[in-house]
Parts: C-alpha cells; sequence; structure tokens
C-alpha cells in the first residue's frame, strides 16, 4: 500500500489486512512502531476527530506529527492550475505539497468539497491535483466525495459489534441540517457497506438522491462483495429489519451550488430527525451510527443518541485504531 | 488522585506530596516517566502559560499532547443540554468529550465564566457537565469559578521563597482593568492562601466584595489550616505587614452580567494600580505575585514588575513543574 | 555558538561548520541527538515552511517543540516599553518571553516587520527588545530585516548544486506583487550571497533600491570573502552570465509606511515577473530560486516554477536540514 486515498483502490485482503492490524494495535500496543517517522498534516477544512486522532495514533505508535491549517497562522493556498495569483492565496499546492512532503514521512490532506460544481467534486479534482503533486504516501482526510478513513473506522464498528455482513441491512438515512452538506460521507459509507457484502438501503427524500457515479461505485461493491444497493423515500419500507441506521445530511444534488434554492427545497423536511420510533420494526439490536459532529434534536433525538442503541462515540474511537494500522502499513509496510 | 479539578477536593498530604513532587521532577528529570502517555488538551478560551506549560511538561516526562481549539480549526461545541442544535454548535460536549478521551490518557479543559449568570458560574456548572461526561482522568486548565494548576503553582512559588505559611500575611488586591474579567483566579487564589495557613485579606473597592460562596470556601480552608480570611476597601490596612502583594482584576459581581453598568460601576478606579508606594508600610520584602497575562501600567506599574519584589515570571515558571506532578500522579499514581 | 540571529554575527567557520552538519545529518539521523529537549515557537506572524520544518525538524533529532501564536489561541502582545497597556494586548513581551523560555531549551520567533518607520525596521528594534529578555538561546524565524535561516538554507541548496561561490554570479531581482512586502528576505539574500564570496547584483527598477545600511552590510561580507555587490535597474546588463536568478518583491523604501503611494509607484510594473526570456543571456544552467510563498505569474511564470531551473522546493528542503544543524550547535554544542 504506498497511498490510502479510497477503500475502492484496496483489495478486500488489503481491508481484512487493515483490520486485522487496528484490532492488533488496540489490544497490543507497539509504542516504537513509527520511532522517528514524522506525519504532516494539512488542513483546509476544520476538524476535531481527525485530527486529534492522527495526532494521538501518531504518537502511540512512537512518531510525530505537525498541522498545517492555511488561512490560520497560514496563508491560504491555490489550488487552480494555470492562475495569475494576484488574489488571497499566496502559495500554490504546487509548491506547498512538496515542500511539506520534504520534511514529512507521510503526508494526511482533507480538503471539503468546493460546493458549486458537482461534476468537479464528484471527480474529486482537487483533491487529485494535490495527490499528483505529493511525492510521499498519502492519506485522505476527507476529501469532496470520500472519507475512507470514517469508512474502516464504521467497518471495524461494525466487526466489533458482530453486525452481520452478509444479509446484515445497512441503511444510509438523510437527515435534516440547517447547512447544505458535503456527499463525501454518504458515498463512503454507502460504498463500504456494499463492499462489506451488506443490503444497503439509501433512505431519502425525492430530490435528495445520490448522484449516480456514487450510486454506481456502490452497486459495482456490491457485486464484488454479494451485497445490494437500492434507494427509496419510503422511511417504513426503508428500516423494516435494519441493523444500522446510519445518518448523515447531505446537500440535494438538484440544486448543488445553488444554496437559497436548495434551502428552500429542504425547508419542509425537519421531521427527517431519527427518533426512538424509527426502530420499531428494525431488528430488535439494531444500532445507530453517525459519523459525528451531529446535532443533538436535529438530526437525531437525544433518546437515541444517550440511548444503548447509539455507537457513535465507538465508532470515533475505532478513527484511532485503523488510521494507526494505515500509518503502520504505509511507513513500516 | 483521579482528577484534579479544585485543590478543594485533595487532602493537605495530597497537596504536600504534589508539591514535594515538583520540586523532585524540577531538580531531577525523569525524562521516561510517562512514555507513551498521551495527553488532550482542550481550549474553549486563550491561553499561553497553560497550553505551552502542558506540551512542555507532557514533553519532558516522554509523553505527548495535542490541542484542540473550538471555534478556531474546530466547530464550536455546545455545552446546554436538551436543546435543539440548528444554530452555530455543531457538536454537544457529550459527544466531544468521550470522543477526545478516547483518544488519549487524561484530558485538559479550559471553559471560563460565561459571566451572564453569577449563580451558573459560582457552581462551575458548564465545568462539571463537561467532567461528568470524560471517562478518563480529567485536569482544570481554568474553569468559570476555579484555576487550580495556577492555585498550586503559587503555593509552590511561595515555598520556594519561603514566605511564611502561619503568619504569612497574603493580600488579594483588586486592580483596574479595561475588561470586567472572571473571578476564578481570585477565587483560586484566596481558597489556596487560607489552605496554606496565610491570614488573607481580600483588599478592593466597595462594590467589588467576592461573592459569598467564594468567601466561604475561603474560610473553611482557613480554619483547617489555622489561617484567616477578612476584606476591607482600606488600602493602608490591608498592605500594613504584607509578605505578598497577589493583584487581579474581577468584575464587580453587583453588576454581574451587565457590562454597560459594570463599566461606568468600574470607570473612576483607574488609580487601583500596584506601584511602589503600595510597600510602604508592608514587610520589607514583600513580594508582587500575578497570575499573569498582566497589562503594565494599568494592573501594576513597570517600576514594580521590573523590579526585585515582583516573582511573576518565577510563578509562571512553576506551572509547568507542578502540573508535572499532577500528570504524574493521574497517569502514574 | 550561543544564538542564532543573523549570519553576520558567525565566522565563516561557525557557518561552514553548521552546512557540513546540515549535509551531515541529511545523510546519518541522529533520533537521540535532542531526547528530552524542547523547542518553543513563538509567530507573531504566518508560517508554512518555519513552523513546519522546526517542528519536523526538532522531532527527527528526538525533541519536542510548542507553537504560540499570539491573537490566534492566544492574546495579543504588546513589544512596546513604557506604554499604558488599556488597549488589545493583554500581555507585555517583557513577560511572555521569560515565561516561555522558562519552559524550553530554545525559543525562535518570529515578528515580522512593522512596515511604518524604516529606520525601526532596519534597526531590527523589536526582534531586538524580545532578545534582550530571552535567557535561552534564540533563534530568528524572520524578523523585520533579516532572515538567517532562510539565508542559511539558500547558502546549502547552492552548495548542493555546485553553483560557484567565488565568481558565481546572483542576481537578485525584484518582481511585482500585489502587496508592498518586507525587506527581510532581500537584505538576508544579497548578504548570504556577498558572504558566500560571489557576485552579487541588485536588480531593481528606480525606486526601490535597497536601503544604504542593507547594502553596506552586504558589500562589508563581500570585502570579507572577495565577493561584490553591485545594483541596477537594466535587466540585460543584470542577467548577462548570472548562475541564480533569485526573485522577490519588496516596498518601495521611498513610500516606507505609505500604502497607498507605494501602490501607486508600484502599478506599472507588472512586467517585473521572471519569464523564460529572462533566462537568454545567463550562464545555461542558471537556477530560479525563491524563498516562497511565491505568486505564479505574478513573480514569476509557471513555465520557469516547472522548468528544470527551479530549485525553489529544494531550498524549502534545506530549510529542515540546517535549522536542525542550528539547533543541534545551540542545544547540544
Amino acid at each position: 500500500m504506498t497511498n490510502f486515498l479510497d477503500l475502492a483502490g484496496l483489495g478486500r485482503e488489503e481491508i481484512a489486512d487493515l483490520l486485522a492490524l487496528a484490532a492488533h494495535l488496540e489490544r497490543s500496543p507497539e509504542p516504537k512502531a513509527l520511532s522517528g517517522k514524522i506525519l504532516a498534516l494539512l488542513f483546509f477544512n476544520p476538524s476535531l476527530r481527525t485530527l486529534a486522532s492522527f495526532q494521538a495514533g501518531m504518537a502511540r505508535l512512537g512518531g510525530s506529527s505537525f498541522v498545517i491549517s492555511p488561512g490560520q497562522g497560514t496563508w491560504i493556498l491555490e489550488t487552480r492550475d494555470g492562475v495569475v495569483m494576484d488574489g488571497a492565496a499566496a502559495e500554490h499546492v504546487r509548491e506547498a505539497i512538496p515542500v511539506l512532503a520534504s520534511y514529512a514521512d507521510a503526508l494526511g490532506i482533507r480538503s471539503f468539497a468546493g460546493g458549486t460544481d458537482l461534476a468537479a467534486d464528484l471527480s474529486d479534482s482537487t483533491f487529485l491535483t494535490m495527490a499528483d503533486v505529493c511525492p510521499v504516501p498519502l492519506i485522505n482526510l476527507e476529501s469532496a466525495i470520500n472519507h475512507p478513513c470514517q469508512a474502516l473506522g464504521d467497518w471495524k464498528t461494525m466487526d466489533d459489534l458482530k453486525i452481520p455482513a452478509q444479509g446484515g441491512r445497512f441503511v444510509l438515512s438523510w437527515a435534516w441540517h440547517p447547512k447544505p452538506l458535503p456527499l463525501a460521507v454518504p458515498a463512503a459509507a454507502v460504498h463500504m457497506a456494499a463492499l462489506r457484502g451488506m443490503d444497503v438501503t439509501v433512505l431519502r427524500p425525492e430530490g435528495f438522491e445520490l448522484p449516480e457515479p456514487v450510486m454506481a461505485r456502490a452497486r459495482q461493491a456490491a457485486e464484488v462483495s454479494g451485497g445490494s444497493v437500492r434507494e427509496t423515500a419510503d422511511r417504513r419500507e426503508a428500516l423494516e429489519g435494519a441493523h444500522v441506521i446510519y445518518a448523515k445530511s447531505w446537500t440535494a444534488p438538484v440544486h448543488y451550488g445553488n444554496p437559497e434554492a436548495e434551502a428552500a427545497f429542504r425547508a419542509g423536511l425537519r421531521d427527517w430527525c431519527v427518533s426512538d420510533d424509527w426502530f420499531a420494526t428494525t431488528a430488535p439490536d439494531c444500532r445507530f451510527m453517525h459519523c459525528l459532529p451531529v446535532r443533538r434534536n436535529v438530526v437525531v433525538k437525544d433518546s437515541v443518541l444517550d440511548g444503548p442503541r447509539s455507537v457513535v462515540v465507538h465508532e470515533a474511537g475505532n478513527r484511532m485504531w485503523v488510521q494507526m494500522a494505515v500509518l503502520y502499513r504505509l511507513l513500516r509496510g
């Protein structure tokens, strides 16, 4: 493994190996494994879990890390090619990335969706531009359309909880949110669950269909693994027998890049907030998952989040263990 | 010791042990003591000394630390219970604290007073909400009404300088400041000096009386230790024979949460700035103490701060040694 | 060596020793050399390379570092003496510097030019005020008029590339930029190249003459080393036979502290952007250097920066190796 950009770029054996290594590192510390190694973390967008879990994970393996946040103690970085840089950005990623890479053994980059051009975001063009000029192992800390660290942590969480892979019913449900959010987590989650062999249902209001390239990737994963992928606006049908309700808000693709129209379109959907009655017809031990941060009583009710179905802290905790496995494989092989 | 939230929660023997350990660590480095341990630092408010001394102290013991500052590279965190989170805060501390704790062996939190509701701030309700959901050893990095790291560092400083405990005269003096400041440091300082067995005088203009619960806590400590606590607006009376003038500004409790009225009330008090003539009737070697940051020629004159009475840098330096002792006891026992 | 403030403060043998040590550390890691040592980094201005390369370099030598950025998670610091601090600044460097130093084994400070008073900036008064109160080894991370870490990294880069010292032709060329930039890098670059023994040409439009104290320092270095220093506005004459074009924008000294007049004065000079045709009469293997960050198609064309003449990433990479040598000598002798 020379990069960690997308679960789809790994074989199922590689994923199984990472999950096994993560479980091993959780049980058996290896405090010298990455002694002398340095991880550079470049955040174009805010972070709590990702920053903390990578810094802590690197330290637990004996390595070090540093953080650069353009616009916060560092100038703004340009990502577009060929522009005359006489505006806000003082430096181009074509310099910044190789320079940061020259100080480190691996680099992680977070760069959210631009949110204006759906095709550009679906192609992950900004992130891939940066990947192109990175001479050291690169880790995707969430890009416009992917979040493989989250996906791998979620996979481990379902394994830890013995949620069935083959035959397991995974419902990704849209939820209301005051802002139009990126597609990265829903895209990563459906793909991951499908690749795990689960029967995946995308539950969302009309107009919130995930873009076809996202669904096609998930279907392709399901074909390989023996899972399935469908989508519906019918909550009752979707939730029946579910083993997991994975809640996440995302912007309405039909109004991508048009925030006023999107807000109006979303306005009447505040009842898309996961509550206890959503679990009436699920499997008895159905779990509630979310990548965090989550807005209480907006995306999900307090009673669900504070109840025994919620595994959101467990999910977040697993971010560290799977990322330690990724760092281990990238930096030690 | 399983937490470090309040000096009042420790026995006098525990405090003596921490001070002895701090002095030991200052003389005899133990660069492997916390090898492999990780400290999470969560700052809801600015910091210079606390951040630097905890990061340096953890490193000097062989451990690592990471810093999260909500609103600076991380979203704003909600602390109130039961709210519909459709405003600025994207995540609740009920998730954020356990998640950060899952990456670390101990957690430090700084969360200043809200400054609007005196009863809420006196009860330290926001900090205690976070303490309730923290599953690892927790350190108070300054809360609405407490600052035990500062108090312990100040105690060590007085021990270092052989300032008498029994019979030592400790004057906490209010000082003018352009902003209404929290009560945390004055509350912690009077309690600490009383617990050390000193004769404590709170010197402040009329209307700046420390709230009764703060004074009651200090009196209770004095009863145990053989010290005493009084307050006065008479500078001459207060300063006579003093061994320490500890300056600090704080908001007028009578106008708590009403900044305009408070500013008007405070307006005529710019002569509450410690100058050389304050030391005319003190003990000859009376020291000037302040927790820092301090505004020169506002809270205290240059001549005092640059003269031999000032021990403010010594106090700040002691923050690191006492905090190393706290970390050592929390993480190694 | 007890500080690293200015290349002019070192003997040529000390510089040769640092360059040799940097090359050694690049080839042969010494991951325990600074074990237990702590570096404090205080940034009054943004940084990417300096922050990252010092944190990474310290970690590669087994040490630790922490970062304080006044105004970002820390209050604003006052640097002027004798002022009544009732404005934005909550703390004076007379306290902050000794306090940070008490937590660390060495301190680095970045403090850019004020940009209003040329004489004050040329005398580096703010930085030297801070140096005066620093009780531990101090490193200049870029001050009003100096950037010795950059200069030393550039020197190593020219050595690595076997660019001639005696007889080597070094052209520092002014370039257009949307903002008036400080004089620190051009001042450090001409001095360094002169001290290396090169024939230095400062190429700049009329009105952008480097201030006489800057030129005098460079001439003095040239006298010692056998180099030479001249300046011209004639691009054709300047570039003939050049081994290095080192581009950098700087404010017009004639309009120092008057941004509107300076912007008007600079307005017509957008053709001062290094392009391929600048290399028509240079030495065949003439290199393009820049300290970064660089604005593409403003200071230099994409074709130059993406072509084989550009060594800007190599320069930036060398920052880490030379700084590791500086840290090594300061902290281990």
